[in-house]
């Protein structure tokens, strides 16, 4: 039930996680957020915004990079310590993203991996990108 | 039901949401993202951890801010095009946490606005802090 | 809200319950189980599978049998002691599905029913069956 | 994404999941399967039966089984074809459960695997056994 050392991990490893994003989704994460913007949640308002439609919560497309990295790379034992996310292209109803991560630095003396992480959808665009900065045990 | 405008937003405006994060956020927000760490869902790993028994996903808390940001200041309407995140503190089950954030730079020509946001306990512990560049409307 | 005792049940008697299986369903179910197995969750993958798109859980199917059994035939106050399960035909989002449960033998000397469980699907496929024991009340 | 072939296991392999069940899996389990049996959701009902108190449905209990099968061994690609349950002890909430499935015969002219599969709970109280029998991928 641990996830990888320090020792273990190499540079250019990478995991990933793959997921069709559903409504269901959504509205959860809506309720669990509290964020109800309409933009998520109101089909007339979304229609007229920019996005024509109801488009997925940021954060909820970041959280599949959260599943790279506390399930498969390094995995449970890890600590989260930085993200960053660039938001590049809306998420839709349905899209199947696919969130990767890739081992980019090993700061030895601080136990500490950064991360390049990206989240795409089934078209191959680029909908997220950002790095994160993994406490890793020993 | 629009958020507000450039011209309505000024430095040092702020606003804030706050709510007592449960299992049930977590173990809903595990389904959601895929992400099943088992310091997030089972409590005999837990007790063995660092944290010495559950926690709550680092993005459940984040997701508080975009509550903020999307539904507050400057709210609908605006597009979410950066977050930093920066892991302070852990957040346990039943905690009371408050996501702020605060006009902090104004970038005219590009219509952003940056946020300088953090997120605290009941306790005013800082559990996590980082920038926020939303594209509002002119 | 007490089921049925041991002396009120007779051979043959029978009792379903049936839903619409829907996508809300099946990823509320992989947050439960923790079974985020890409034939459920994952539309792209699904489609190049054997199934050709995303599939209900076989024990999500298999828990309408439970239905039945714990709040019909016999109901409340009953105990499951065996169930066995012959997964037959895939279960599709928005399948409208049956459950039907029928008592086959009585083991007066155990207080023990036997059943006869099969789920069916709205154009009568059998999709599920197997027998289930059950302690009934005397 | 894909699990493990035939010629990749071995007589003897074993994988686990562990998981705190939660009264929010019970309850939400409840509304996907339409099991409202009161011994679930009903305190006062559960204090006076055998119990003392709620307990897990069994079949959310096997459903950690279907988690193992499907995300680990042998993972993604294979095909449930038939799983026993015997329920051998009430598993109540906050019990933290692990399911694990041991490979104990491979059919090869049917690609079938027979696993032995069992759930215990914190205190190793085996609460539920069962074979699977899967189809796995040549």
């Amino acid at each position: 039930m641990n996830g990888l050392k320090m020792h273990e991990i190499e540079i250019g490893q990478s995991a990933s996680y793959t997921k069709t994003v559903t409504e269901t989704d959504v509205y959860l994460f809506a309720g669990i957020s509290g964020d109800t913007n309409p933009v998520h949640l109101n089909e007339v308002y979304a229609k007229d915004s920019i996005f024509k439609t109801r488009v997925v919560h940021g954060l909820l497309t970041a959280s599949l990079i959260s599943t790279v990295l506390g399930t498969k790379l390094p995995g449970p034992g890890s600590i989260y310590a930085k993200q960053d996310l660039k938001f590049l292209a809306p998420v839709y109803f349905n899209d199947t993203i696919t969130a990767t991560c890739t081992a980019k630095e090993k700061i030895e003396a601080r136990d500490m991996v950064i991360f390049e992480c990206k989240v795409t959808n089934q078209d191959d665009t680029l909908v997220l990108v950002g790095d994160a900065t993994i406490i890793v045990g020993k």
